[in-house]
């Protein structure tokens, strides 16, 4: 049969060798350090519960009937506090509730992507970015990153001769990057957007696991304050703060965007599941959320330290790393020469896996880099991850 | 701002009166005969919360982690059961969880659909399939119905004049026509499909909501035998038997598709929400959807019989329509010069709505139909319907 128009496209974003190593990762033995998966042991049991009988017992028909496209009104205002909490102002009318961060990029680009389109991402990016940018048929360009994240100089340089639509941004303790866009640097974004008008995706779902007392204002933000919210589209998710197989997620839109989008996903899947919203709400309407991010930031930081700590140890002569200020990814690169790809065979043999870095970029890609999460292994199983890495390396 | 390129589009596509429409039918003293949302009323209150009590004791952890694209295993299964009571054979493996049939066709559309392809529907149609159809820029072209469905004599003359990729019906108890396709027309129609080598997308949502004693046979089904599975797509819902806020449908595809399909799952929203795919596993392993389907059948039996005789009885002499023999619509055409938009406003003010039948085609609207759906609407208000109806025709 010869129907299948979109095969090629989709089999350039979907590197096979990434579906082998999530194949692998489950093998007995194995550890992995491969999947953004957060750690279900950390999961608020109790207060699932109990939202799930508030939502049996208050919200029975609105859980099982078919519902607005925008989302559950009550949940979008509960959104509102959160947002208010993370400095960034909004109206109920404001907020889409998505079935996680995959659908708002997803239905982004299918709104804001004509083919050809120049879309700007940070190298390294999220890859499932990518994946929604291709099949939008975006052209695609990078700037680089360091310590403070996207390197904002290097996108003016392009702006100067490439007309750019979207710049798409985790500048929140980034995945893969795990780097975090300084304040200059926000600001310095926001003013380019107004300058050289493209729109800014702000995703930012590890914003709240933060293992610092700084906190990093959201681009969304700052341009309020510099009026040029129009140009600043954010996203984030319940996922990785409360559970990720509810599949929630929202988005914070300007004025121009909203009737699209809410179109876009009424088209997509008429609205996301009444039952995940409704337990969304009534979870936050309990109060718990805020201790859970406590209790996950907590827990996730002592990972980090400790993933850091016995990497510096032990490897610290073969690569280096920023050290993560949140989030739930470390990124580091090789000294010397050395294909991570290449090498996933080995270290497998050597019981763990991780993330090839090369999968992150779109362009000039850095074969020396890897990702690894810290997550979901225990203290134990990190350290031990570390000396199976270092025994693959000779 | 002028980012948004697919203003124009989905403008064309959600026609403003429906939307006021549905505004209007949630005013207070209005009968609603528009939209096709199941009877709260009907949910089995007891075994969804029997069978969330199961979720959290036993699939805890699943129904809050990330899960696979392609859906959860178990329901794959119980959904491989299920299709066998509708004479379809398929494996585990054959099987894709959506997010209901909304999404089964949008991802089978971006799958498919190559700008320009011809892809055939009846007329009239399924709205938001037109919807899906005309964002992948699908050239959209109408086979007429009668009491036997799709006039498949009129798709064979078609096909000897044009390549047509994807042929889109719903064949039982049909959205928004109410007709069913005659057994010797699903024959020559899945024979077609293999000498035009087209694929058909089997749209089957109603098929349980039977309210006769003659069994339906699927053109899925009717492939298997005639060794032409390869060109059936069938896609189905729990929406109409269980509960539409949970959002869970099915894909049953060939061994050419899935791949494609399930990484643009992926791409779309990662999978389907874990808490309700769980919460329908073990309502389906419960064994209570069989008698929740008799529930439910003679239920909107009753209520199709209410309105027909009532409508013959009082606007017999104004209107004709097929009798249904199962599902949530009822479709009627005025024997005179009438225009169903224009009077919708006079039939609001009179109390009751519908909706106009011109939204339901591609082409060659016919503006004196009108859609009505009785399931969500008492006895004595379909009455009164219908006499308001009448009213509102002076």
């Amino acid at each position: 049969m010869s129907h299948n128009k979109i095969a090629k496209k989709l089999q350039n974003i979907q590197p096979s060798a990434i579906r082998e190593l999530l194949k692998h990762s489950k093998m007995d033995g194995v550890i992995s350090l491969g999947g953004g998966i957060p750690d279900p042991e950390l999961f608020d049991r109790e207060g699932l519960q109990l939202a799930m009988e508030n939502v049996l017992t208050h919200s029975w028909k609105d859980a099982f009937q078919y519902g607005l496209s925008e989302g559950n009104p009550a949940l979008r205002a509960a959104i509102c506090q959160l947002m208010s909490e993370r400095a960034i102002h909004c109206e109920v009318d404001d907020v889409v509730v998505t079935s996680g961060s995959q659908q708002s990029l997803d239905i982004l680009a299918r709104a804001l992507i004509n083919p050809g389109d120049v879309v700007v991402v940070e190298r390294p990016t999220y890859l499932a970015a990518l994946q929604v940018m291709q099949l939008a048929e975006a052209n695609l360009m990078s700037v680089g990153t360091d310590g403070d994240g996207m390197i904002v100089d290097e996108l003016d340089a392009l702006l100067k001769t490439v007309p750019v639509k979207v710049v798409y941004i985790v500048p929140t303790f980034g995945n893969p990057g795990g780097v975090t866009l300084s304040e200059p640097r926000r600001k310095q974004l926001v003013e380019l957007s107004r300058r050289y008008d493209f729109v800014i995706i702000e995703d930012d779902p590890y914003g709240e696991i933060n293992f610092t007392g700084t906190t990093f204002i959201p681009l969304r933000s700052w341009a309020e304050e510099m009026e040029n919210s129009d140009r600043v589209i954010y996203t984030s998710t319940f996922s990785k703060i409360l559970a990720p197989g509810a599949r929630v997620g929202w988005l914070v839109l300007p004025d121009w965007l909203k009737r699209q989008v809410v179109n876009l996903k009424q088209a997509t899947d008429l609205h996301t599941s009444s039952l995940s919203q409704s337990l969304t709400f009534h979870y936050l309407n309990s109060g718990r959320l805020t201790p859970q991010i406590a209790l996950i930031r907590d827990a996730y930081k002592q990972k980090c330290r400790v993933l850091s700590q016995h990497l510096q140890h032990e490897l610290g002569g073969y690569l280096t790393f920023h050290q993560p200020m949140g989030g739930m990814f470390l990124w580091a690169k090789f000294n010397h020469d050395m294909n991570t790809t290449q090498r996933l065979q080995k270290t497998l043999s050597h019981g763990v896996v991780y993330v090839p870095g090369e999968f992150f970029y779109c362009d000039e890609p850095d074969a020396s880099t890897l990702r690894m999460s810290y997550v979901s292994t225990t203290e134990a199983n990190l350290k031990e991850a570390v000396m199976r890495l270092k025994s693959a390396l000779n």
